[in-house]
Parts: structure tokens; C-alpha cells; sequence
């Protein structure tokens, strides 16, 4: 059974979603002939980066808006492992929160459907100067009621 | 306050610890100018490297004993960014299990002493067919039996 | 103009060639904002993968002739600098050699069709034990009697 | 026989040297039990920081001057393979240059002493907004005066 990584809040919309296909690269494999544990990171960036231009929250909206996202925290559960060659599909999932953050979930498949990792990772939202942002800025307020107004899919 | 990654269990030995001086190399650091979130398994497993080494369960000790320790979990919780050229130490501690698995901390600190960065692995033992094991292999009985009996520092 | 890396031999057979489309990732991004030099050997192994595959000289076709390839030289030439989220092409060009040797030209371009970076690596054919094969084997030898008859398109 | 990568202009004062220690980590070697081939301009890039910090025309002090030197060629010949944990040096040797442009050769050796990697990379240096500096900035010109004088050792 898969992990619960957030908890659903109460009156939260459904979270958003994307799917990435890739291909396990050869520079990505080990010595033990499968993908090295640390490059799951760039794979979750990956579906992270494309649920961002999906929904108008990536990287390069945010620039403009002149916000800074970083990582908090990271985690990753490894279940099976990817060998060179192998496709798999990366699925993001942003879960809701009432706080001013990006709780992503991550869930990677591989060509037979099996999940072979799963995880996690939360942004806070910052001004230029590293300020943590309390309060939602009017662009992300705005992407928050079209969330909940059901308008984004 | 830090978070405690793992409970320690009673009657348990003092967790075994050693620590690597790196600095942050360009290519470790990203458009924002501080190193990606994504570098830091890279850090962790300099860390874990040299604990291996240093009391002979490392990765090549492993394989002359034809034995894998692949990572069931990774985690990070990121304080303080690190810069292109920034100085930072990591430190490595091994947390004693009844289990056979190797449950590993990493605390890294900047120039200041400050922490920026901490996180835990976990690994499970296997044998060259990718069976877990549930009984700790002779030598690894060893080592855990000179840890216990405080040999080890 | 364009670099010829590669001089064509007398009567060899056209060169073979397929493009890979890619998206430049944050990860490959550095403090410049542009893709650091040092990630281009990653997008020419993207290349040189596919045009692997697609005649079936890839890297796994070599595992199972139990044979290596390792890389004996590597040039970059970089004419345009990429930025993160940049779409641009790869592609890879095989030319013919007489000797026991894989030559591969990589252009990249940009989404404005111009050249940003061209290069080239070469590859000598070895057996298990690290001696280099002067003459082809059999599969490698076929692949190139079938090239030679214009019967690889 | 080494390669001469940079022909010795008339005149032109003795190259500056650097040498890092460094050892091939787990995350640098490929499924074939090698470091993969294109780890190795992060291991030139180690070199050429040092050499740069050391004679006070790093990648901060060109910053501080708005200055920037982005690699336009970078060329390796690989040798000998390293393997996981191999101990190695790598010397960074400028050469000087009439024109306005930095010559890094590199050379790997393995603990034996033995030349396992030679290459090199070739820079041009820019003001902001990416125009090619035909004349040396002042601190550049200064930085060329000391080495023929042959102050800088």
C-alpha cells in the first residue's frame, strides 16, 4: 500500500496532476547496473517542472512574479530499481494546503505499471531577499481560487 | 532543534560518527546561485563513504563479501542554502539497529558552524539476488559485535 | 561554417543520422543561467544512444556481443549558449571509418534552428579483457557490409 | 607522448601550475565500473577553480569585475579508465596567450603516476552583455604583466 504523505485538508479540492514519460539514461545507472539512488531528485524536478507550466505556477512564472520557491524538504521511498534503458513514467501531484507552500507528491511506474518510487517534497514561497511569505501573493491567490473553483484540470 | 531521525534503542551503542571537509564546487550550483536541492545524496554518500571505510562495512567491503546495501529511504530537510564556493563539513553518523539494515544521519555545517542541511538513509542488506536479509551476515555480526563491545571509535 | 571532424573516406557510404528533441532542465542550468558546459557529454550520449539503438550497434546490443566501447575522445565545440526550458535538437551522426572505431558528430540546435554546439567522440571496440579488437566481429562486421550496401536508412 | 594541445608562443613566459587530490566517487562511475566519461570536465573544472583562486583570476574575482569567461572548446583524450575510489591528481597548467583568452591544459594521473586523462579547454572573456573582449581589462592586464615578470609562482 502506498504512503500518505499529506494529509487531505478538510474542503480541499482534488489535488492537480501530470505524468512524465523518461528513459533510465546510461550516466544515471551505477555500478550495480541500476539508477543511482541520488538522481530521483531530477526525475521528481522533472514532473514538478512540467505540473508547473501546466498550471502557471513553474519555475519561470514565478521568476517573473519575482517569488522564489525553494525545497524544504525532500524524501524518497525506493521500492524497485530502474536499470539503463528502462522507461518509466514520473507522476507529480500538488496536494492543496491552506499554507502558503507546494506539497508535491511523487510517483514513479515502471513499463509494467509497478511503482518503483514514490516521494515527496515541500517549497516554501520567498520575496527576492529570503523572506518567507506568510500571506499568498495575488498571482498564487489567484491560481488558489481557480484550484478551488474547480476551473483547473 | 535538530529532529531525531531515529529512536535510539536500549541497551544500544553509541552511534558511530565520522566527518568529511568539502567545499562547493560550480557545477553543484544552480540559477539561483546556491547549490540544488537535488546535489545533496551526493554529500550524504561522501559522508557514508568514508564511515564505511573507516570501520570496514563500505561499499567494497560489501561486494568482497558479495553483498548489496541498496537505499530503501532517503530524506532531507534543507536550513540554510550553501554557495558557490562555501566551505561546509558533513558529518556521517551511524545509528545502531537491531535490525539488519544501516540507518545513517548526516549533519552538514557551514563555514560559521551552522547546520544547513540534515537527513537520513536507510539501507537493507542483500544477497546477489536481491534477497533481503534478515540475519546479519558473519561479518558484519562482527563488526556489530565490536561496535557493541565499544572497540570501535 | 561548420567543422569537419571527420574526413569521408574514399567509396564509404553516407554517414548515418537521427535527432533526439530535448528540453534543457534546471538541473543543467548554472549560476550563469546558461547550461554548463560540462552537461553536453550527457546530451551527445542522448544522441549517440538512439542512433544506437535504431541499428542496433547500441550499448546493450554490444553487452550481449560481449563487447565494450569505451570513449576515447571527446571535443565540444560551444557556439550558442542554451537556457533552462530551451527546447533543441541532437543530432547524431555516425561517419564510416575503416578502422574498428565509432565516430560520432553531435549538433545541437536551437529552437530558432541555429547551431548552438557541435562536437564529436570517438570510440574503439575492446573485449572483455580490455584488448582493443582490430579487427571487426561478426555482428559489428555485418552491420557494416549492411551499411555499405546502403540497406541502413 | 603527451599531446602538445597549446603550441608555445615566442616570448611567452613559463605556464602556471595547480595540482588537486582528489578520488573517484561512487556516483562518478558508470554501470561498466568506470568513471563515465563525461565526469571529467567537472574533474577539469576542480582543477582549473584552483589555478583560478590561487592566481587571483577565479570565477569570483571575474565576477567581482563583471566579468565573464565562458569555456568555448573543451577537448579530453581518455587513456587509462579510473575505477571507484581510485585515489588521482589532477594538474591544471595555464598557458599563456597573446590574444585575450584563457588556455587550460589538464592532466589526470592515477596512483601510480600514470596519465590516465589529458585534455583541454579553451575561454573567451566578456563583459555583461556577452560581447567578446578584444583588449584585456585592466585587472586581466595586470594579472599578464606579474606572469611576465615572472612574479606569480
Amino acid at each position: 500500500m502506498r504512503k500518505q504523505y499529506f494529509k487531505q485538508e478538510e474542503g480541499a479540492p482534488e489535488p492537480l496532476r501530470c505524468t512524465v514519460e523518461r528513459v533510465a539514461r546510461f550516466e544515471e545507472v551505477d555500478a550495480l547496473g541500476i539508477v543511482w539512488h541520488g538522481r530521483y531528485p531530477s526525475y521528481f524536478e522533472d514532473g514538478r517542472v512540467l505540473l508547473g507550466e501546466k498550471y502557471g505556477i513553474g519555475y519561470l512564472d514565478l521568476y517573473r512574479q519575482e517569488i522564489i520557491a525553494p525545497i524544504k524538504q525532500m524524501h524518497v521511498d525506493y521500492q524497485r530499481p530502474l536499470q539503463f534503458s528502462d522507461p518509466f513514467t514520473i507522476e507529480a501531484i500538488l496536494h492543496w494546503s491552506d499554507a502558503v507552500r507546494l506539497n508535491h507528491e511523487f510517483i514513479l511506474r515502471n513499463a509494467a505499471g509497478e511503482i518503483t518510487t514514490t516521494g515527496y517534497t515541500v517549497q516554501l514561497l520567498m520575496d527576492p531577499e529570503h523572506n518567507v511569505l506568510m500571506v499568498p501573493p495575488p498571482f498564487y491567490q489567484e491560481f488558489r481560487e481557480r484550484w478551488q473553483a474547480g476551473e483547473l484540470t
